[in-house]
């Protein structure tokens, strides 16, 4: 099931997992430095090598901007492929549970992205199509430093491994600077999944691994889902002494988050994360019952600003605020109570 | 039917109407200056002259605080009559039309009330109650002056007539410093109902005639009936305006406040005021449907500081605004959609 219609293990707090391998193949220079025809093979190979997998190709020059923008936002490519310039495709699983970046930075960037904390699963699948791949394609590959990559920052494993948090308790309590310090130190990153600064919109942060030199992969994966486990528990105290000490007042503000969300007739993408995460909030400390975290989930996307965008037949920024409160109602509403 | 669980003509702006006559017995002196021999006399000869109407009889004194209080807010008594010393008493019809306030300042304070405007009507009610206390009692009367009254400013006719009305638009937009300056020179006053100050809470401001003397209680019932009807079409025409101009915008506000008012787990009186005022606006202006203008004036009501702390348990400024949460979406949800 597509990761952000659903819900997985720890996902009270975890989002997401994903696992990406970085990829070149031998004998090509990397992805910036290729000439057109040495993009368009690349391409092709990678295109042929993964063809057991049944992935869906799409080129990023023929696929329209707005529609790249929806990638982005369901986190399937990255913000280096939405600039269309020359050869980038994606191969691109039903499921959009694998998708295959091809040069964007590296020549194959193999990301496996689930709901919930699934890392261990995510780098199982990721090493299996990285298996598939290997079967036809030379990889670049140095025996002293491990597969070579364009960034030397992702050379060695070629791996990254990261989940999305949601930490509205450890973000409103002040803890989270302590976090973000202490993060560094482990060598791993955190930064905010929408905009940047101190407070992340809707709460919403990635938490990944940054060491892929002298280090395995499982190690790697290991370590950065203890961490993830550490702030979830972390995030659940918060919460819980919250709802001790001010129960009422933390109920008041969850439902009246659902009041605007369910009945204002505009809404910008940013209120409307802001709102989103008060709500998943409230269905984790059960102030909220009968909603799905998954529709959640789901809202997040469909609310996004290229989703929106994309069915706006007026492009104009009232038409999308008011597009996205209508779809946003239409969702909770549909909700079964 | 109780005036504030109904509604009456041009009820989209005229909340209420009441026509209110200040009497006094002869040989009596005012009530401030009555014996406690003396009051309880004027009280008794009043509830007797009173029989044929079968009104309830309620004293002051034997009223709890908090009842007197729940009496003001359904606007039965005075502010004075808070004040239980001596003796006062209110004599109240079933549908509370009719309350008769004795020895408040006056020995009778005769007031008729309704929903809408209907001051034509009240005042040819309290005419009635008028003839039948006359037939048993000997007013104090000036044959040049008119009814002699404790305080100067109501003698003549002793008449005074108000309309409650709801003007968001005229107070949004400022020109309500133009209708407060207008009206003071046409002889009459406006003051907002709930709370002092230029932004009257929840928009509801009273509109009352001031002269007494030398005009007929027909004729000063009618002008204040036009200025009515006149600053009733002010306020249409300004909400007409601001919805074709910013109709995207105000049905966002009006639907938020909606959204706050059903949802909140806490709420203060000033903020259901003005969240009521919102909904009222939306109603009127075809935003919000299925929801009867007659539950607003009802929660209005309901939701006041005193009726609030009546039915509070224990009763913190917490615990009244959890309870007025409470009652206020138990109100509204009970709507047929």
């Amino acid at each position: 099931m597509r990761w952000y219609i659903d819900s997985g293990p720890e996902g009270d707090i975890v989002i997401s997992s994903r696992v990406r391998l970085a990829r070149n193949i031998k004998g090509y220079p990397f992805a910036n430095r290729l000439t057109d025809a040495g993009g368009k093979e690349v391409l092709e190979r990678c295109k042929e090598a993964a063809q057991p997998l049944r992935l869906k190709y799409i080129t990023m020059d023929e696929t329209p901007a707005i529609k790249r923008q929806m990638l982005l936002e369901r986190h399937l490519i990255s913000p280096e492929m939405l600039v269309a310039t020359g050869n980038k495709a994606l191969l691109l699983s039903e499921d959009e549970q694998i998708s295959i970046l091809l040069c964007e930075e590296d020549h194959i960037r193999i990301q496996c992205m689930s709901s919930g904390l699934n890392l261990h699963e995510m780098y199982q699948l990721a090493d299996k199509v990285d298996d598939v791949l290997e079967e036809r394609l030379d990889y670049s590959f140095n025996p002293q430093f491990g597969y070579t990559t364009c960034c030397p920052t992702n050379t060695g494993t070629g791996l990254r491994a990261s989940c999305m948090l949601h930490l509205p308790a450890i973000t409103s309590t002040g803890y989270i600077d302590t976090l973000l310090a202490t993060v560094g130190k482990l060598g791993m990153t955190v930064r905010g999944v929408y905009g940047e600064g101190t407070r992340a919109k809707g709460n919403m942060y990635q938490l990944s691994n940054q060491i892929t030199l002298g280090i395995s992969e499982q190690d790697s994966i290991k370590r950065l889902e203890e961490l993830v486990k550490m702030i979830a528990e972390k995030e659940r105290s918060i919460r819980a002494s919250m709802k001790k000490e001010n129960g009422d007042k933390l109920a008041d503000m969850i439902w009246r988050s659902y009041g605007l969300l369910t009945n204002a007739r505009l809404l910008t993408s940013e209120e409307a994360y802001q709102l989103i995460s008060d709500i998943r909030l409230g269905i984790n400390l059960g102030v909220i019952t009968n909603l799905p975290i998954e529709t959640l989930n789901e809202l997040t996307i469909i609310a996004g600003p290229a989703h929106i965008a994309e069915k706006c037949v007026e492009n104009t920024r009232l038409n999308r605020d008011k597009l996205r409160a209508l779809v946003v109602r239409e969702k909770l509403n549909s909700r079964k109570d």
